[in-house]
């Protein structure tokens, strides 16, 4: 196989998934960033929090992108306990391209039906 | 004023925003570019085509992004006729700051509710 660049899936930790929440309860997007820092993902895949991806109202969001010459995703309604397998089989596969396009029917269900946006690497031809 | 990094405005031209089209017909998508190539959009913002950002649910869409220091921004629900001016003021808006972050209230109202997701620079901190 050949070598592929380092790929970061950021996790929106500030995602209440819509729910109404205590100000201090563990908010569905850091617990989904905690359970993919322990998930065992490939090495060369950076699990990254950030504060708000601004897609409130279809989380939990994550983003996939990586090197400059692959598409960025934007994937969302993830589920912080049930959406982990999902989340390690479609970021794996992504990581194993040189263009972030994992062939449509080898993406996982969700992935294919929860895609906010794609985005093509920077330079890239329409 | 700083001088900022150029700024692209990618459009995805072949949105259906929804529609049911014949064919050959022209894509709102690619009507959005049209229009938004010939707005007379501030030096230093590049209008690009792009085929599918993958949010054909919420379309038409467009993406700001522009330098190692911004944030994206993925905007929708954007029509290829009556927000020329919107996108305009929005992108802007964005040319203008260093790292994308237009002040909320400073934001057109349309960006402000129809927000896909934005994506930290590369190398932000959380």
């Amino acid at each position: 196989m050949t070598e592929t660049d380092p790929v970061e899936l950021l996790v929106c930790t500030t995602c209440r998934r819509g729910l109404p929440m205590e100000e201090d309860a563990p908010r569905p997007g850091a617990l989904l960033h905690q359970a993919l820092s322990g998930a065992g993902l490939p090495e060369g895949i950076k699990v990254k929090p950030v504060e708000c991806l601004s897609n409130c109202d279809q989380g939990c969001s994550i983003v996939l992108r990586g090197g400059p010459g692959r598409w960025t995703f934007v994937y969302e309604n993830l589920h912080e306990a049930n959406d982990i397998e999902t989340i390690v089989d479609g970021a794996s596969k992504y990581h194993a391209t040189q263009d972030g396009l994992v062939p449509w029917r080898e993406r996982p269900v969700h992935f294919r039906k929860n895609c906010a946006a794609r985005i093509p690497p920077i330079g890239a031809r329409p």
